[in-house]
């Protein structure tokens, strides 16, 4: 064997982590309110990169804020492991979005420090900016920037509502806009991230964690249902051409056929607006924003088409016109099959039951895996809540996650390519 | 007989006015906006009471501004018939809606000018400030004032969204809400109203002209729909409590059960707002209001009954709560028998075929019923279309409209009693 497996990670010390760093930002009964480069976001930051150098590790601050944290191997020319997630939260957030990965890693490392492990491959800790919607309007800021898929422009030109300039906001978190060019990194073997899954699915099966082998496509339409605006007491039922009793049609419509489907494929309408919104006045137009979801490109089109003939059905029906316009169609992103394997690999290695499923949300390793071998680690959500104040993950769940992820670790150390 | 039929307005003038009146805030294709206390509204009153100066009237205007233009009787004793409207607009606004109901009272008093008639009561022309909804949030202020609704305090207190005092924009339009106590009026026998109807019964019957002899009763509730918010991609269908979906069926179940009637009566969700209204978050709430009208005190509650019945049979069914609080109960308003008899005779005396029904709509004429003996004619609105650059009605059918009245005016004239 090229692994020792009574190395374990230290949950008590862990969960203790996941307590201290709620702190920041929480508000009793409202949950974490810590987006990046607020003044909690800002202090997290400073404990971190603090306990991170009191760990000996090298501490870097890129271009964009991400902070990495290296625990060098002994052979120089070593390529690189990634493990982390983020540190920010939504607004009324919870305590495991995101902080869970970063506090994991910094665990293990700590673990094998403590052991004192030594690896063929540098391992790096990585916190990135701003994941979730924030202000700026650039989610997944950090890992997007990280791939070059931010331009330059768009980043120094971006302010938050109150005016802020995003190169101020990083200059101020130990970034530099100005350093973009030097963001790219070629010397990462792989990226491994550990999240809550924020969805029921381990809790239905029962299961602690799930190995994340894809992340699902996504297919979004700006709707637009156009009826008559009319006086509400002087319009008879019959004459009318209500755009929000057209709207609930397809609103009903769309949740129809996508639970027929039995799958993972879900279909939302979660953004809706009625124009011109007044008590007394029939509603003229409907606004709204079709999203459907799956792992599979062939059941996002037969969803689509589905639901585009049935609201082709409806517009005939009423009287009213529904245009669609495709606003977003983002395929499935597949992780690398070798990490997907050592992950698996681990958990079996560890007794630890486990499935192999898609992410329905969009994560930084998805734009990891763009320049990396990547995959991820889902952790069971109780409730399947998150992005609010009840978001949960038990210690035994956590647990069995963590040392999963610190055995891959072990795993793709002994396995992927050594050299840069 | 106690009168001349052979007496008619002059349409070709009324259709003059209601032209030249209606340059002002119109902007093409967009319709006219001249809401009250807007410049284009200062001008209209110019306007206005200038011809009404030069027809030889005595005018008068009131502590909210209305306007009231007299023709005197040689009998100074005489008690008064009011006869107008309103010359405000809503924003983006039709020429017919207010402005009508003004120009033929004018036009009536011309004829009967320049027939040489005279009359035992006087005759007043009133044209009400602020009917439509504002920016003051107070609709129908001038008739509302007038009998007694709104106190000095709401009023003098009341301020629009750029921060404009009522009391101020009151005064520059040549009223003094310090003048309030004064409003009142013990000297009115009759007003009668003529608006255009806004909705398509008189089209649907083919009939120029309705006798109003009811206003509808209104009942709203505010309701929320509680579901729980969740990440559209992470949440399965099957784990979901879509605020959206249930209140969907909510919507199409108020639209079914008040079809079934048959009746006049009518039921609307014109304003509904989701919370948090993002297009990667299932709905958690949603807000709307539902609206029931009817001139009938026992169909709204029955209507009521089953809309609340139904909400909660869904309520079971979907994994929400529904919670409904009552905003409005306003009564029916039955207009004066006298007054609705004279309109009908005179229709009748004059061949022209009418109907008799209620308003579906609140107007000024529902606040005077208050204080005196009021009702309304409609005219037949053309594709039943109000509150827009469309409003349209034929000069055939207004002439009609405004003949009857100038005939019901002289029936009341004659019939009324006279004294204060």
């Amino acid at each position: 064997m090229i692994e020792n497996y009574s190395i374990n990670i230290n949950i008590d010390r862990l969960m203790e982590e996941i307590e201290y760093y709620a702190q920041y930002g929480q508000v009793p009964n409202e949950g974490i309110t810590r987006p990046s480069f607020s003044e909690e976001d800002y202090k997290v930051r400073n404990i971190f990169i603090n306990q991170l150098e009191q760990m000996g590790l090298d501490i870097k601050i890129d271009a964009i804020s991400n902070i990495w944290a290296t625990l060098p191997s002994k052979n120089k020319n070593a390529s690189t492991i990634v493990i982390g997630s983020h540190l920010d939260t939504v607004p009324n957030g919870g305590k495991f979005d995101g902080a869970l990965g970063v506090l994991v890693a910094k665990e293990i490392v700590q673990t094998l420090q403590e052991n004192n492990v030594s690896l063929n491959h540098h391992l790096e800790i990585v916190s990135f900016t701003a994941e979730e919607p924030n202000d700026f309007n650039i989610s997944t800021m950090g890992s997007r920037a990280l791939t070059e898929k931010l331009s330059y422009c768009q980043l120094v030109n971006a302010t938050d509502s109150k005016g802020n300039q995003l190169s101020d906001v990083v200059k101020k978190a130990g970034g530099n806009l100005d350093n973009l060019s030097e963001i790219k990194r070629n010397d990462i073997a792989a990226y491994i991230e550990l999240h809550i899954e924020q969805g029921k699915r381990l809790e239905n099966q029962n299961i602690s964690i799930g190995i994340v082998d894809r992340i699902v496509g996504i297919y979004r339409d700006q709707v637009q249902v156009i009826g008559e605006a009319n006086h509400s007491g002087t319009t008879m039922m019959g004459d009318r051409a209500d755009a929000l009793v057209a709207a609930s049609e397809l609103v009903l419509a769309v949740e129809r056929i996508t639970s027929q489907f039995g799958t993972d494929a879900v279909a939302t309408i979660g953004k809706l607006d009625l124009y011109p919104n007044a008590a007394n006045i029939i509603p003229g137009k409907v606004e709204f924003i079709l999203e459907i979801r799956s792992a599979s490109k062939q059941e996002r089109e037969i969803i689509k088409t589905k639901i585009h003939d049935e609201f082709k059905r409806i517009q005939k029906e009423r009287k009213v016109a529904i245009l669609t316009e495709n606003i977003l169609d983002q395929q499935e992103c597949t992780f690398n099959q070798e990490i997907v394997g050592l992950l698996q690999n681990a958990a079996e290695s560890l007794n630890i039951p486990h499935t192999t499923f898609a992410s329905m949300a969009g994560h930084d390793a998805t734009h990891l895996a763009d320049i990396t071998k990547a995959a991820m680690i889902f952790v069971k959500s109780i409730g399947g809540k998150s992005h609010c104040p009840e978001e949960l993950s038990l210690p035994s769940d956590i647990e069995k996650a963590a040392n999963t992820m610190l055995h891959a670790v072990l795993l793709a150390d002994a396995k992927l390519d050594r050299l840069k």
